[in-house]
């Protein structure tokens, strides 16, 4: 297998893009990548989104976005395994340049949320899980966070405020994130007083709504100046109905594919740098702490608390605000992570810049973790 | 890169199936395929799929569906490319085999469309062109293939019989297929005295609603008895708006796929023993003749009236029906094709064998042509 580098990366600002199309920020995206990259020769392209045939009623993007781009005769598909969509696509264009079936790959995560009313939004969310059996009873995907968030503090001793810690984190580090949705800082007390979205968990710890595109160039390996090199993707899947699993505090897929990625990678966890978890909410990037090895069981919030996962911390953990400050623009949330990673690994963070940042890993969950997929990105 | 067998198959019957969800169909085809092959050590999963997220409300397949399977931990996901998504998964899973990413991928095409209005099914389809720009004024897919049908007639002088001949043969070829949705003989005048789909297209010329899944289960090629191997898979895409492509009665996507995968195959067309084709409309399926290289530009038609593309012909085309008689379960239709070529390159085919059948060739269209997949297959 070849090495692969990440070589060109391209955001949008998350934000409510009224005058824009999910075209446009699709193109918006690529061309910065391109642009960073200095390639423009691309055999593949993997568009990730969760919502436009709902919400746009758009599909075949890849032939529509390639087009768009002014490339034809390519292999150019959609990517969807919920709100992992972005790492999931990352995963097939890894494997595809260090398998040697490509040689340029652009993956384009891609989401324009403000087109729907917040209840279509909830809508679209609650796909990923059983329409059948669970989304049909008309619980939210932040309802079924909410059964997970209340077993844990009960079990494991948390209190709200313990696990409001993590949003509060979130906000602190997205100040001076220029792409961030809410780029300011909220304390404790504005978590907890804010509405409940569904007890126990409040409003202002749940990510939000938002519109943007985030663009990678992935390339074989070179050694050359500003490449990030792919350690290891990997993906896994858990029983998909939460109440059929032996214990919901524990996100199988997560504990899975990350031990796969370490293997891979060849690397222990203490050699990581800087991670950007999928706080969808907050007790979400709590069991990730302790699903990707980092924490024990029960004890995850504790390094939220006790600071060890802020920007000055022995983990710095969302480095740009995560889902819940930088946003969550669902299908391209998994690029905004890997992007994330790559310019810190580049030291070209600016604000939002973790000192000696060299190995980090993503996180990007899809279903309440009955999908995920992990990144592990070096700089050079 | 690995020699890619098809180790096993799975088909349920195309029909509307009332008393069936979608993940039933899934699972039926699957287990199919999985008893077909023997073998059950299944590494990654791609589901294709179009309506399922319009129709059924229903995203997160790939999850979904594993579980359901009692498979956990794998690389699980779906893909999308408007109705080439079947072929699309199946490049992707013939990639993954060939470089040595995956050892057992099972791709699973399912649509379940009888579950909405007529109406909202040409509303799915639809969604294959730009919403903003084409499919918003109201036109359909079959619209669109009017506008090609019209001009075809007119410029090379094929008469509307000349064309509705390849909905004649295609239920020629249905007759005794046990999958088929319209397995029954049909006349030219039949054709041309149903009702206007969209003139000149009558609605005997198109391709139906139906509900329908179908697995393949891909492995390293191991030269063992009922192997099929894959010689090649390619995929392409074309500008995306028919309007403005240079020429509209040329399907350029399927030029270049079918290109890229003779050379990748190392064969010529004269070795290929039978088609499948993509015939959403009569048109498609006759310029897909031309397209691919098997007739010149204005006289593929000529290919079906004197009897070339008939069971006994030189080119045998669409075996068990194609889109027309078979059925066309949008995004399962690519995994039906592939099935069908290795049933024929088994001896499997019982009342639709073709006799000397060595390789085929599939071809998945999706959109008015603005993507296609072309898989080559050789029997053993």
């Amino acid at each position: 297998m070849r090495r692969v580098a990440v070589s060109g990366i391209g955001l949008t600002p998350i934000s409510e893009h009224w005058n824009k199309s999910l075209l446009d920020l699709a193109v918006e995206a690529s061309c910065k990548a391109i642009d960073d990259s200095g390639s423009f020769n691309i055999d593949t392209l993997y568009v990730a989104n969760v919502g436009s045939s709902f919400i746009q009623r758009q599909q075949n993007l890849g032939a529509m976005i390639s087009d768009a781009l002014g490339i034809k005769g390519i292999n150019s598909l959609s990517i969807e395994a919920s709100s992992a969509s972005g790492g999931f696509a990352f995963h097939e264009a890894v494997c595809a340049i260090a398998s040697g079936v490509s040689d340029s790959v652009l993956v384009i995560g891609v989401e324009k949320m403000s087109d729907a009313l917040p209840e279509e939004v909830a809508s679209t969310l609650a796909m990923s899980e059983d329409q059948e059996y669970v989304a049909y009873t008309g619980i939210t995907n932040f309802g079924l966070n909410a059964l997970i968030h209340r077993y844990y503090m009960e079990r494991y001793g948390a209190t709200a405020s313990d696990i409001a810690m993590f949003a509060v984190r979130c906000h602190e580090h997205a100040e001076g994130c220029t792409h961030a949705q809410y780029p300011f800082k909220i304390s404790v007390d504005r978590v907890l007083t804010s509405p409940m979205e569904s007890d126990p968990i409040h409003t202002l710890e749940c990510s939000g709504i938002g519109d943007g595109a985030a663009a990678v160039l992935l390339k074989p390996f070179e050694s050359k100046k500003r490449e990030v090199e792919v350690l290891a993707t990997a993906t896994s899947t858990d029983v998909f109905h939460l109440t059929q699993r032996r214990d919901i505090t524990t996100l199988n897929a997560v504990s899975s594919a990350s031990e796969k990625a370490f293997r891979i990678a060849g690397i222990s966890r203490n050699e990581i740098n800087l991670l950007e978890l999928h706080d969808d909410s907050t007790i979400m990037g709590v069991l990730s702490l302790e699903d990707l090895g980092f924490a024990e069981k029960g004890k995850g919030f504790t390094l939220v608390v006790n600071g060890a996962t802020s920007k000055n911390g022995e983990l710095p953990t969302n480095t740009f605000g995560g889902l819940k400050a930088r946003g969550n623009p669902i299908g391209a949330t998994g690029i905004y992570q890997i992007s994330e990673l790559v310019m810190q690994l580049r030291g070209e963070a600016d604000k939002c810049q973790v000192e000696n940042a060299r190995i980090g890993l993503a996180e990007n969950l899809g279903g309440v973790g009955s999908s995920c997929s992990i990144t592990i990105l070096r700089g050079i």
